[in-house]
């Protein structure tokens, strides 16, 4: 009699040989509204079994096309952000250092924070795509530096101009916005009209980290997050530009992060997150 | 004082002089993720005094302008499949046979096979047109041959290879897609846009069983179903559809199955049913 | 140490120095259905610190670019409808003389009519535009005159034939419709239309009473009200029509009505409650 | 096929061969803190089919030992208290002219009124005993004198002083208080010690109106009540004090009170009501 | 990079050494009422992180000073009781002919019955502990003789007179009850004060099953479960009577079943299951 | 018309004449489990208005028999301990400074650590009584040492042996035990048998911080908090001690933690606070 494995759906490839690692860092501490990202992991594993591994639009399998190892939950400590984006930056780099891809389920958006660390220490000339309701760009949020409203700033601390492109932003502060303005970060502003311009761009070539705030979805599709913003896009939007930069891009690191299930007792966000990640997975090239 | 009628709203016509009969088919044991549509039924009655009987759509009245008998709910024992369907098959069969239309109410999808093996009977050459997030065409699922991941397979083994015509499908086994490919039913994947030609091609004439599963819906209109699918078709597609399909066609059996209210506690998911049910009574030729 | 001050964020100008006063009226006696709008102004006060007072649609901020100040709520008697009607007026009143613009949220929409008849006594010739899922043109309810179900009608009663201009109906009886029909208002049913062409009829002087139901909103974006009626205008639409009418139009007089917060758990509908009022608020000439 | 009748499980006497008429007054207007109530009646009609027509307590059967009719609820005008007190009073007597005891189910506590309105007419004498956590003494609420909050006031008023007992009050104003201390009622605070006292002290032959307001249960057993009061009296205790009521007083009239259902989604406030209330009717000599 | 294991916290001990093996059976098809139980084992496990392995009570440690392996779930066939029982036979038989004790974790009751028949097979003599709010004595249910209604009934098929010992009984029917009173099962109806008495007439030899539906459970500590009763057990009460019967009796298998996690969204009825899962782990002699 | 102030029921007096200052501290970083408890004291505040002002139990009222000034809350950065706690501290030193009782309203427990920091500079000698469910005595949780679990223990390296007496603890580790044992401070586990005496032991004269994790409480009456176990005191009892302290030792500071308000959506957690908190307020001396 064996244990039972806690995985996502089709995800039990071998460490040795996964192309992509599944990590879960299940972490909200600095969250300013409401809290409860830290059970987005558990719970996409838990109802990942009630999606078919088969995917109709791919027609590919999770469990037969693809090699994906999902290596469980980090251990974080609540309040202290330094620790856990430590213990974060490590598991990244670890599975980068084994030629293989992290993907990173949050979680509050902050940890995304300490996987581009090691991938940009692996990965010179790393672009980050990023969709988000939120412009993540303060450069402090109550004079706190390591906070989720703040990532994407201290993602350009490592990274500098012009290798940040956002795209749903809908909500920030009037000082995000001149940030925007003075070019440090590409930004369109509630939708994704110059997706396929920014994908061009990019080029096939160059190192991309791929981040998902999942509350750039639209409330309506997507309640299961802490602060919801009306006006965001619509899923199958989101689900077409992800397989396309999964596909057209080099793509060497992603995260999806900001699903709060409890906060959708109907549990349709997490299915939903579910599925998403299934489309992801089939599509990375 | 006389006894209270438990009766969805406007549905009081007599028994014999109705044009359509409803019965609701409160079971569920079948159901593989999340139970709870045998509460379908009951909730509908209930929340039916929230919508008024006029369509503004169609300028008709449910209390006026039609004929229609709700006859309350069977009382299905659980975890027997076999005598369940066998008591919808009567009660659909004592309707058909008293020239009336029946229409079902679930209960999970498993349902619809009572009523098809009934309808089919009398209606030799039967279609049946199908609108579903689910292909529902396994052959079996975990051995199981009467379960509602199998119902449209077992219609098939009733009707035949092209009598079955899908909308909306978008989740399914690699299995299930290869059947559809060889040809023995008819299945739009992910929307509804040969809907006309479908209409078309069964013409005016051929007699039709039209089977609802509700989260053909997309799960930001109708969150209140066992196992939602993202990617749906919206309400008022749906609606159109339905519409067309009772003006047009020869109707002479219907089912709308996979309501779960308690999943949706904002009620907005009943009050859905309620008005699709409505709109559906008020369209029947 | 001071005391903390009970305000929408951002809405603590003084009396005397604000052009916009808000007030809340938090009752919902007559409601028929689901009780519970009577909750809406103090969700909405609470919720708001979880949305910036920047608005990135308008580059706006609320705390610097306009000045509000928020009254807070009445305390109205429960099951005294006439009572609470004057108490509204009497608060409205108030506001416009003092060369305001009263804002009023609901509440039921019952309340309506008190601001209606404050306003109407001070700007002749006052024209309604009124979003709603629902007529609300009964002449009474149960013979209830007094009710939400019949407040444009009581608002006909006062400003006569021609004077109001309904967008997104979608439900009510078959007497509201002829009552539409012989022209005694202005109805534009399931949509929005003829939007622009209203605006221009009304004209840049002419005194308007915005009244906004919220459920005229599909239930897929805002679940959070006690009769929801699927088929409704998306967010984006309305936000587009409000702001267009309270750049465009002379706005003397407004409200937001039917949030029901605790019918909504996911706390989205109350979010996107706070963000239209930020828009609105920023919109008005 | 004959239509469902809407009755509690066991409750299909005809009314001709009754001992007990229910009847539902869904009424919730002057609610002040969290209406729902008005939901109770439908709510427990439908849950009754979740416990056994069978009382182990009293190996008496409702199907079997007693006859009751359920006549379901009255269509009440929201907003209009004066003219819903009046049906009630109507609907009341009816069934005490026909020689039954009147069982109504609220709605709030201000139903109570109409039916004591009714039996006082025709029991001179009448008796009061009060089970409830507020006192509901007050001579007007918000200058409402029709309020749930002054229903035993007004039940004062037509009975006068030494009429009322009371049980389980565990909250009031001080005015309230001094009420009680003036004599007019007979109160004990936070228990039922004295229970026993009163019983003996009202005899078996003076006629007695048992109102219930179910609130006065603690909101650990019973939390589906709008206004909750931790330190209530226990089930079993108050199961007790009702049966003994039933058994030895002379009651001719009785009610129960304030079951919200949507505020407890455990559904057991509602599965509590309903074998109260089996109880109390199995109870009755 | 090791793959996580999906087990109670501190259920680690490898098969081999194990004393007790704990498994799930996900199932709840036979349900009548309000299905959700088939949830009750996974929600243990990721919630019993949110409790100690150390018991104050008992002064050991779950991790430390036990052997205990978590198997994991059964995959079982909703709509085939026939077959789910033969498979909770199978490996509660393989645990039992291992030499260890199988700890059942279900789902609804009817998967005793299951491990009841492989228990009785290897263990003459065997009696039967019940702990239940119902006395799940029926011969049939709907005609249906594999329910979670007739369980208890179909284990004295096995069993015969005089090895069924019941507490906490307060719900059935009459023909139960008689069942009880003809001396076929032993009942304790409503509590549990006769308990010392039977744990002293089984002794300290004979084999025994001990079963505990959790709605002996008051719902006021226990809401999370299918059909409520109130007047139950206290958790303290249950606690010290399950100790003592691992302690002092030869449990020889064991189930704790009816957690339906869903129905109390506080959470607070699965941390009861698992610290109870905890003690009684830790009292097993 | 002036702005409407955010404040407890009663609890507006100028800060000049206050006896009592409350203050709110909404953070719950450290959080292990679920977070939540960060909307704590903005629920009191709303839902303080459906209690009353006047206690039927002491016969004196919020309003008119003691003097309390409702500060609101502090605004926090979460995510950084340190400088939360210093917040935390420096307002209640300001409060001791003034003559006057700080009254924190938490939040997670580890913010008692700020305010009794303060306290402890001008209370020499301070004594310490803890009611909780968990020990807190961790010397530090996964490497965090200003975590809500070490909150106790924090609290003992300010003031050393004798001075903490804890009541209620029923959950920790071995370790917890140990130090308890070791005699560093003084628990009674389950419950609060000894309390009469620790009340004798520690005199009317010296100085008290009173700190109450609310989760001592049985969840049965407050489910709304983030780590509920099972086995509480009652509401009466904890009522009852609360009391005894604050009239007959000289408590010189409070607190109040771990309401989680959306945990328990009937609201009857926050209820309870209410009223425990009026109470506390009442009989300070």
């Amino acid at each position: 009699m064996e244990p039972q494995l806690n995985q996502f759906i089709g995800c039990n490839a071998p460490f040795d040989d996964a192309k992509v690692v599944l990590f879960g860092a299940p972490y909200d501490s600095t969250t300013s509204f409401r809290p409860g990202a830290r059970f987005g992991p558990a719970a996409m594993r838990a109802e990942s079994f009630g999606i078919e591994t088969y995917s109709m639009l791919q027609d590919r399998d999770l469990a037969e096309d693809v090699r994906v190892f999902d290596s469980g939950d980090l251990e974080l400590p609540f309040g202290a952000p330094d620790r856990a984006l430590d213990m974060i930056e490590a598991r990244s780099l670890e599975i980068v250092d084994a030629g293989k891809i992290p993907f990173l389920l949050g979680g509050e958006h902050l940890v995304t924070l300490g996987s581009v660390r090691a991938v940009a220490k692996r990965h010179p000339g790393l672009h980050i795509v990023h969709f988000d309701a939120h412009a993540d760009l303060r450069e402090d949020y109550l004079g706190v530096k390591l906070s989720h409203a703040c990532v994407m700033r201290r993602c350009h601390d490592i990274l500098g101009d012009g290798r940040i492109f956002q795209f749903g932003i809908r909500s920030g502060t009037r000082e995000e916005r001149q940030f925007m303005l003075d070019g440090h970060v590409t930004t369109e502003l509630f939708s994704d009209t110059t997706f396929a311009d920014v994908v061009k761009k990019i080029g096939p070539e160059a190192p991309v980290y791929l981040t998902v705030d999942l509350d750039v979805i639209d409330p309506s599709e997507f309640p299961g997050t802490g602060t919801q913003e009306a006006g965001g896009l619509k899923f199958s939007q989101l689900l077409g530009d992800l397989c396309r930069i999964c596909k057209d891009l080099n793509v060497v690191a992603m995260d999806n992060v900001e699903l709060s299930p409890a906060l959708d007792q109907t549990g349709r966000s997490t299915a939903l997150a579910c599925k998403l990640l299934r489309e992801e997975l089939l599509a990375l090239r």
